[in-house]
């Protein structure tokens, strides 16, 4: 499988994107993406859970309802949020426009918005920037889109992979951005995944639905999403493969590669933050169930006081102990083994001393590691990637809108 | 009702304490407190929800039992927790040492640690404080006792107030620890009430309930608990008022007093928690139900993007929305009010304009203002109180052990 990391979204054949700055951010910075199919295909989506949910939100799961799409537009800047009917207008509106130049139908145009909550989207800055997004549209524009969609991220996050599926090769291009921060859920995560493969829609959104959930979703929490949140993924069927049906080898193999573009961009947004110094994988095992290995793992994974520990590189084991028992799913205190990487400081509920104490301070000194939490109940396993919290953690949200 | 806010623990008739420092901390920081009742009494206990549980709670749970109590010993700088066996046999030392000295059952003693989680309590040195700690007893050692159940707090939390119950004077007294930092959930939250009235231990224990619900529960978040957190209520009936029973006048007097001493000690906690520097009221009013109103009011409560937002006086409305509508209960955006102080920002879910932005800059620069949430549901209303998430607040929990 052939990595073609630079290209991101234009990386499978038949995308164009380009990115430019049309006056939503200060001068220089650009806010405005554009991404078009040669062709209409199937497309896919998941959104935020959050029930306080920005217009472009919407308007896309409305034009979701139809399974096809061919360009998608996304500005950053101004989040479309809570701007009540004059924000729908104008998410309508950047779907139109677009619609328009492409001589598409409305639906086939899917719309993003990412930034200050509750401020009016300037329409027409954007209606203005229009033609020269569409001028600068490139095979080779993926990395100026992937630049346009960023907030306080500090660097552009793209991934693209290649396989051999049913005799044909076939590429996934994906580019993304989570705010500069440690969870996605705590500001917009906005993801976006191009393919040339050709596929079911219905299998197109099954396959989504399951990259995510072993990617974005383990650094985001349940429920506990953006107003914004948006996971797009278009297919335009140009590898010319036999379409894709779901359960099927063909159709295994295509999750495979999604799954590894959407790993691949989560752990960026956790690595690229500014603030995070450390990516720490926590992994749940011997879990009565999928959903209490899950519950255990976003509990230590949200805990600000692991998370505070992990920055301070202080091997405070107890406070992973005290997250496990609040997690609000049944537990065996005296069943609890806890490793650090490969050693063992917790046995029955119990630290096992001092020597194990040092040993993991030299674990807490790496820049990744693993948590390992046995809970010896069962068989069900889940696991979360976390960052540390930081001093820039604080300074960044402290003054986003400054 | 006057107010006797230097004693503490000791303001209620027949009260001693005292603290020590007896080798656990760093030498001179005190480290053990003893407080004694002249009479043994009711006693009512409220206690972690945490399913890892220290073993002083596992402790104070099997004497609560007996509903009788007559002294309270603690210990800082190590919180018994994780300590297995040993622990658990280290917490009935304690409880024994000080029964033999006072010649009244173990049952009437109780035990709390509170400090590091996981290493082995050193019970010798406790052992070997105790004749200074029992020397020092007196009706004036309630803030010494105060000073040495802190960890990383900057000041000790006391409160006392007075009276009529019955024709009599009845004085309630607490002390409270919560661990210098901004919720009591994150690290160990203990209080100790003293009260001079007469009262039946199941009134006593439905009072307890009670005023914590409005006071310690409002600044921590259920089943968030630490391992150790623990509130006891010791009631010496020196007071001479008839028997208070549950139901009647005199209970709702008494409930009354309870509940001012623990909401007193509960603000303290917020506002002198060292990296805290604003404390903020979150009301939410017109939810479906009462838990619906907790329920927002908790995830707005412990939003790092709002916490973040009002250590930076930044004006962030747009992030109390989305802590509203991640809260789990069902919304209706549209209906959605949102004031901070009496300014309203957002009206029918949508944010009302520049104008009114500018007028909450000048609220967020407060160290003490209201989040007012109306929902537009229902009648149920909650609060909960806030602080900022800072700087210290990393720094102190980055290194808590160093």
């Amino acid at each position: 499988m052939a990595t073609r990391q630079s290209q991101g979204v234009t990386a499978p054949q038949g995308f164009q994107a380009s990115g430019i700055h049309c006056g939503i951010k200060k001068p220089g910075i650009p806010d405005l993406a554009l991404l078009v199919s040669d062709v209409s295909g199937p497309i896919a989506g998941v959104f935020t859970k959050n029930q306080v949910v920005a217009a472009p939100v919407i308007l896309d799961r409305q034009h979701l309802a139809k399974h096809t799409g061919r360009a998608i537009i996304v500005n950053s800047g101004n989040a479309n949020a809570c701007t009540g009917k004059p924000g729908m207008a104008a998410a309508q509106t950047m779907a139109r426009l677009v619609a328009d130049r492409l001589d598409i139908p409305r639906h086939e145009v899917f719309v993003s918005s990412t930034g200050v909550i509750g401020r009016r989207l300037p329409i027409d800055k954007i209606k203005a920037g229009l033609p020269d997004l569409f001028a600068r549209l490139s095979t080779r524009g993926g990395p100026q889109a992937a630049k346009a969609i960023l907030t306080t991220d500090l660097r552009p996050k793209e991934h693209a992979v290649q396989g051999r599926i049913g005799g044909r090769v076939v590429t996934v291009g994906g580019m993304a951005k989570g705010s500069g921060m440690i969870h996605p859920n705590m500001a917009t995560m906005l993801g976006y995944v191009t393919t040339d493969a050709a596929i079911a829609p219905a299998a197109l959104q099954q396959a989504l639905e399951a990259a995510v959930n072993q990617s974005f979703n383990c650094i985001s929490v349940d429920g506990d999403t953006s107003t914004n949140d948006t996971v797009l993924c278009l297919a335009n069927g140009l590898a010319g493969n036999r379409p894709i049906a779901a359960g099927t080898r063909a159709y295994q193999q295509f999750v495979s590669l999604l799954t590894t573009v959407c790993q691949t961009l989560a752990l960026s947004i956790c690595r690229d933050g500014e603030g995070v110094t450390k990516v720490v994988k926590i992994a749940v095992e011997q879990a009565a169930s999928p959903a209490a290995a899950r519950q255990v793992a976003q509990t230590i994974a949200t805990s600000n006081l692991v998370k505070t520990a992990l920055f301070g590189e202080d091997a405070n084991w107890g406070r992973v102990m005290g997250a496990i028992g609040r997690a609000g799913v049944p537990i065996e205190q005296s069943a609890i083994s806890v490793y650090f990487d490969k050693v063992l400081m917790v046995r029955r509920g119990m630290g096992v001393g001092l020597a194990a104490e040092r040993r993991i301070a030299q674990v807490f000194k790496k820049k990744e590691f693993t948590i390992r939490v046995r809970l010896g109940q069962g068989t069900a396993a889940a696991h979360m990637w976390t960052t540390d919290l930081s001093y820039d953690y604080v300074r960044i949200n402290a003054s986003y809108r400054s």
